[in-house]
């Protein structure tokens, strides 16, 4: 399954936040990758075919040079992390290691999920007023305890003053907050590091406005 | 924040899943622990004492020797493999620990989180069949794909002959499962993993039933 030029794959779609976060570490462990468009939003990601390479319709999939297909964006994440550990995302010494991922899977795990597409579709249909308040509702309560928890722990970024996989977390769903035009007024420190973070030029490559498969009128938006 | 004889300190609840997974790894490593209960049910979970402990207003919480406070399940077992590396929960081989991983995020971050308790009271309120329909509409959609990946990675447990942290994850999901009356038939690899992991000291001594705050009409039917 790896490509001609033994380039590692990367299937996904330019607006999930799970590809995003996954374009993000690639771009800062400067890894090559092929860009493969699964749609969401056509339903490619339940296609036959790629149910073989990821049974979970899901996206991203990662294929590794030696065609090893693997899925779920923090294991893939910790996979580079550890075939390329020079630019860690992880950071010295197991507690603040532990506070990265809690940072990580409260959004992976409580936020997130909540308001993916998937789920909108099952709970709203096409309803935009349903959708928009049902993924009010849940990132609202889920930044509310992150905006806490980074009073604990941030510097410039979300865990002191070094870029870490919760910065690449956190990006992907202050832009679903944006989508869903959630009020972030009451969310100081995680916009402040959101707008630090969107400066950079790994931040700003893996955007989903300067993806291939983003429509033209939206790539003009991009940062 | 540590008790008097210095044990660490597990804020949890005998049915929260998430909770049930760090029981397992505590007792997979023989760790001792003090036991506190923080009833989702009454809401403690929501209390301002509580809320001082995880921002999130969620279990578990796993509080170090020296009074360091972790929150999310997963990270609070990165953390217990990092300081106690002996009976490992995570494989030789960044694929074998990838593949690890994406078990334990399929089911953290795909299916968990949409049959929890504070999503089934958002979705249908006290109604238990609108809550049985909306969980098994979710666990099945997510077990049809963990089968199929089980299918590429198991052994006698998820990943070889070996127990890792998918095992430990894996078990309090099926007990979710039975709990909404999910029809196991299509899932014959999850329930024979499942029904072997049960026979384990440290599986049985973590489960629900085992726990002190469970019920006494509950407790006899523990494992």
């Amino acid at each position: 399954m790896a490509s001609e030029e033994s380039k590692p794959i990367l299937y996904n779609y330019f607006r999930s936040s799970a590809s995003y976060r996954v374009r993000i570490a690639l771009a800062w462990k400067g890894i090559d990758y092929e860009y493969r468009e699964i749609s969401l939003l056509t339903g490619t990601n339940e296609s036959d075919e790629y149910l073989k390479v990821n049974p979970f319709g899901k996206v991203p999939a990662f294929v590794t040079k030696d065609g090893k297909v693997l899925v779920q964006s923090e294991a893939i994440m910790d996979y580079l992390e550890e075939i390329k550990p020079e630019r860690p995302m992880l950071p010295k010494g197991a507690i603040h290691r532990a506070q990265v991922r809690a940072i990580v899977q409260a959004i992976a795990c409580d936020i997130h999920p909540l308001q993916n597409l998937a789920v909108l579709k099952h709970v709203a249909g096409d309803d935009v007023e349903k959708r928009t308040e049902w993924a009010n509702y849940w990132i609202n309560k889920g930044f509310t305890g992150l905006e806490t928890m980074l009073e604990q722990t941030a510097g410039t970024y979300c865990l002191g003053d070094h870029i870490t996989m919760a910065d690449m977390f956190l990006v992907p769903m202050v832009q679903n907050a944006h989508r869903w035009k959630v009020d972030m007024k009451p969310f100081p420190l995680i916009t402040r590091i959101n707008n630090t973070l969107l400066t950079l030029p790994e931040f700003k490559s893996a955007h989903p406005f300067n993806q291939p498969d983003c429509p033209d009128e939206l790539k003009k938006n991009a940062p």
